[in-house]
């Protein structure tokens, strides 16, 4: 008589070789961890200046851009190095210094990832 | 002789019948109006509860859930109201009362426009 349901919160299996992170957000609810995992990617991306310097990054030539490239933001420099370090904090960039620049990559397994967390999986049958 | 290029920040075009917000985020610098805009979706995904709650309305069966489906993430059930209507103040999702119960569903074009966020764009030719 109860309208209360258990949920099945599964237990990835194999998911570190699958994926970075999780299953469709739409498949299953998530693990805690997942939800830790996943939210940190988001959470990097919920930032408005963060998110025009990863675009900024995303979309350069070659995938990849220095601080020059992409200081366009409207921000100060010591605040556009502050957030980029959060993107790789986050693991949604990777950096390397070259001379006297900083180049700046998008980690493409974790956009990948991202991605399929946002898809729509099939409906169960 | 200077290292520094101003990137092209387009303007979105007709962007308002074609998509809820914006394109790819490898395809082009996001406008700052864009990124405001996509933010806010990718925020209200930043917190684990919200993820956990976004996630068992969105793998629940029928796409929609009641808040006594969806309690079982371990924090109060104020806690609980208070993260879906983060998530509806959003446009994650929305939600209808009937009866007793107020019902959350997954609003699936926002899905869909998170999701074409992150794809990967065509490599420019």
């Amino acid at each position: 008589m109860s309208n209360t349901r258990v949920l099945p919160l599964l237990e990835p299996v194999g998911a570190e070789a699958v994926a970075p992170c999780c299953p469709p957000l739409t498949e299953r609810p998530f693990t805690a961890e997942e939800a830790e995992t996943a939210a940190r990617m988001f959470k990097a991306l919920g930032d408005p200046v963060r998110l025009r310097l990863f675009s900024a990054v995303a979309s350069h030539e070659g995938g990849e851009a220095c601080v020059c490239d992409i200081s366009d933001v409207g921000v100060s420099q010591p605040t556009v190095s502050h957030h980029l370090k959060k993107l790789k904090d986050a693991g949604l960039l990777t950096s390397e210094r070259r001379g006297t620049w900083v180049y700046y990559r998008v980690e493409p397994s974790v956009l990948a990832a991202m991605g399929r967390l946002l898809t729509i999986a099939p409906a169960a049958s």
